[in-house]
């Protein structure tokens, strides 16, 4: 390997730089500012797990796309967490073992072998929140609702909302009696929209009538506000499980309008991301051309039951790298006060107090050769008598030719 | 695996939860702000790298402790980061390409296969900043100070300063002739000062007499400010390179002394930790009753030589997890508003008007039990007219014995 490739990164590894760095950290104190002030409290989750720890639960996909590591110590396999969420799982049902709700927030790194839906990235900074111990729509609001605050905080524009139930797509499975092997053949025709396909294949299977018709209007229901009204007249009657959805999905529609009136809404029955371990509630925030959504969250009670207790939950998470690149960069703004290479007690002095009152005061260093600009200052310190002050930089001479 | 075993973490891999997770966050941003209030610029290097560029110039320690991964997209070796250090010294050396002085902070969880000196962890929080492109003391100085206001910053008291350098005996071992074999014995027992050892080692070699002499004094170079004076005397006219190293050990206790007359310096010149790759001046903080430094850093001039660009570079490290440990913890404060589960347009204006004034206010969930202290709450919202107000949590109704 020679020089020149030493400081190639792999593929979809990212490392961050200034001035990004101070962007991407100034966002993430924001957001953990604006969790914090809804009650939601910090968790850490570690770097590594043992793989059963990290992958319960989780299904094939999150295997796939973790790394994997011996542990000299144990001798056991170890996994670098490719999705924060199960590991505050984990920590909900094992640490905290709280009675009532626990709200928590979340923000690291995380690496995936391959790259996915962010931006191409293998190394997503996943933020989000989760709730955990409370069934009824109003976590669900709240979730949403901090989702689209993180959005804004963010300073991303033109957010749509994208809404979804699973329960729908699986109750009206249950009730027309489709096998495993059934179910996944139209669940997957449904995630591609195919119509057609859908179509024959119900018919191919020779399902109740009002089944089969229920089933194959599933893939149009998608749309503006009007697709929940025509979803709540074709499904009146279907049950107990199909009726609280609709009321679910209704209520946060009617809360999103109020607080919200100028949030663009699409409804989609069919879209059943995450179906696997979800079981409620699902959305997505999209930005305009930006195939994949921006940040996605949704309900899937039960899943600490694999740690030993099953508690409802529902969260959100996100990529800080993708928001910053959707939102807009600010120009680079160079503040800063210059303080000479003199010995001087009261030079240090005025250093100490003005960094305490928060300026960015940088040192010129013996021998050196640096200017105030190129120090990214815009300020100097001078004496006046036995004081430094702050003074702006003195203009560069100017040329004969301008004296007039 | 059973349930009970699956939320064990692999021995020395931590989580952070609340609220010490809170309190990280806290010192995380106290740092970055002080390191920037000092002209530092915050980096973000990636997670994982190849082994290549991970371990480029760093010794075989860090190989040992590096974890190893395949990339599935290329096929090669990549591994965990060790050391954030190395990795800075990439950025500065390719990617800003900068002239002048570039000063560079960073902070993250860095991974290694075995336990080190950091409390028995495997997952420190790293931290520190790194200034390259200077040569003189000031840089040294600037460093060293930083390291110290680390260290008030994280409230640690009783903080001791050990300082070394490594010039004088590599010279010394120079001058004396000595090949690397011996070189190498007499490095392994100076750093057990096995002065016994060390003497027979050197009259068995049959050295000139004065680099006989001198060798076995450095071993026993090591106290309080005397020792200065000492070497200073002891080692005259052994030519350019000590003399420049005990001037600038000279200029930076002079400077210690004046801005922090209260700190205790312990000199040693034959503690060479890192002597691999430093070139200079070495300096550890150390607090009673902990056998390991809490912060550590020094000059490795030339060492950004194998990504294409030798650059002089001083720094220091620490982890944040260590520093919190041995600081004073808070008591824990509970604050925070319960606001009730009620649909009201003014209650809801009035949440998101105090969540704005950086109070923070949890929402009563619907059919939830909890109590405004169990959600860590201290007041509460009620409605008074038109308006909701904050009030005090109220009292738990007395008890009738208690009556007069």
């Amino acid at each position: 390997m020679s020089v020149e490739d030493r400081w190639l990164l792999p593929e979809g590894i990212e490392e961050i730089l200034p001035p990004a760095a101070s962007r991407l950290e100034g966002l993430r104190r924001r957001l953990i500012d604006l969790y914090t002030s809804w009650g939601y409290e910090l968790v850490m989750p570690p770097l590594i797990e043992f793989l059963e720890s990290l992958l319960t639960g989780t299904g094939n996909d999150l295997e796939l796309q973790t790394f994997k590591l011996t542990d000299q110590l144990s001798g056991r396999m170890m996994g670098v967490r490719a999705d924060m969420t199960p590991q505050v799982t984990r920590i909900d049902a094992h640490l905290l073992k709280r009675d009532g709700p626990a709200r928590l927030c979340y923000m690291g790194t995380v690496l995936r072998t391959r790259a996915d839906g962010f931006g191409g990235s293998r190394s997503p900074y996943q933020a989000g929140v989760e709730l955990y111990g409370h069934r009824g729509y109003e976590s669900d609001l709240e979730v949403l609702t901090l989702m689209l605050e993180t959005l804004a905080v963010a300073n991303i524009a033109d957010v749509h909302l994208d809404l979804g139930h699973v329960a729908i797509f699986r109750e009206l499975v249950r009730q027309a009696g489709l096998d495993h092997d059934q179910e996944k053949i139209l669940f997957e025709a449904l995630q591609r929209k195919a119509l057609p396909e859908i179509r024959r294949q119900l018919m191919a299977w020779r399902l109740a009538p009002s089944a089969e018709r229920l089933l194959s209007h599933l893939a149009e229901l998608n749309g503006d506000m009007a697709v929940l009204t025509e979803a709540e007249a074709l499904l009146a009657g279907t049950g107990a499980a199909i009726d609280a959805a609709l009321v679910t999905l209704r209520r946060l529609v009617t809360a999103l309008q109020r607080y919200r009136p100028e949030l663009p809404i699409h409804i989609d029955l069919a879209e059943l991301r995450g179906y696997h371990y979800h079981t409620g509630v699902l959305f997505s925030a999209y930005v305009p051309g930006r195939g994949h959504a921006v940040a996605q969250g949704g309900r899937y009670d039960e899943i600490g039951q694999v740690f030993g207790r099953a508690r409802p939950a529902t969260g959100f998470s996100t990529d800080l790298a993708t928001l910053l690149r959707l939102s807009e960069p600010p120009g680079r703004i160079h503040r800063g006060i210059y303080a000479p290479d003199t010995d001087d007690p009261a030079l240090e002095r005025q250093v100490v107090s003005l960094r305490m009152q928060g300026e960015r005061v940088v040192r010129a260093l013996s021998g050196g050769a640096e200017t105030p600009p190129g120090l990214g200052c815009d300020r100097i310190l001078v004496r006046r008598g036995e004081e430094w002050v702050v003074a702006p930089v003195p203009e560069e001479p100017v040329g004969q030719g301008r004296i007039h």
